[in-house]
């Protein structure tokens, strides 16, 4: 099993940027990671949003495999526990899946194709992240799952 | 009204403290904010977290005003949303309270003692936070509030 993350566009906060390497090195110790950029829409007029989603998507489709299962990071979606976290993963592995897709939006979120798409969308909070913060977030439980998996100590 | 964010122990992660004091920054622009740390116990003996606890509540009794508003981070705490967030500090502004306290705890958490004395319980997210990570995620909302308060555009 490998993980990607896919995501709209890079993180430029550099405080930021350096956590996200720092977990992606951390997580590498247990399970396969990549990180995959497609490029962002450039903040423009609003009525062009649907046009630079639809772009967006075409760039997204061609970087998820048929068999891939895709997890939407999505204010709507559903809200996970740390453990539950683990659990899916456990669950991924014994089914012998080979790729999960983890999908972090840009300032526009998530084409609508892209969420109907989705296995699974997560919420990390009810509270609404800045997505180059949910990205650390995400990072963060994923190295934290694997360490329940594997029974290590890893404290808050 | 003035915000004042105690901490067990300071943030040590030196990306994770660049974002504390780039959002203490930007809160000021709009209300007094402080951290203030009281110092956090070592990693020891597990039979000694009781009374290293009750130390740490000591110190943290001396920084809490009896009209002090206290909000502590807990895990089993209450769940906001953002807007949830900023209506929270218009209440707490036409109350006219003078101080809000965000408690975070570090290694071993809150003391009970002071989970007793809390007016709320906040828990940012279901998913289990390290308590670094956890207080930049605190801080941003406080950000956020204040920016949906003002009615400033501030984007995901």
């Amino acid at each position: 099993m490998r993980i990607k993350c896919l995501w709209i566009g890079g993180i430029r906060n550099p405080a930021l940027a350096g956590l996200e390497a720092e977990y992606i090195q951390r997580i590498q110790r247990f399970v396969p990671i990549e990180i995959v950029t497609v490029p962002e829409a450039k903040k423009v007029d609003p009525r062009k949003h649907a046009a630079q989603l639809d772009r967006e998507a075409q760039l997204l489709g061609k970087k998820i495999g048929s068999n891939s299962y895709l997890v939407s990071l999505d204010a709507n979606g559903e809200e996970w526990t740390s453990e539950g976290f683990a659990g899916f993963f456990e669950k991924m592995m014994n089914r012998g899946s080979s790729e999960i897709i983890f999908l972090g939006g840009g300032y526009l979120g998530i084409p609508g194709v892209l969420l109907d798409r989705s296995d699974v969308s997560l919420s990390l909070s009810r509270l609404t992240l800045p997505h180059e913060l949910a990205r650390v977030v995400l990072l963060e439980q994923i190295y934290r799952s694997f360490s329940i998996i594997r029974g290590l100590p890893y404290h808050r």
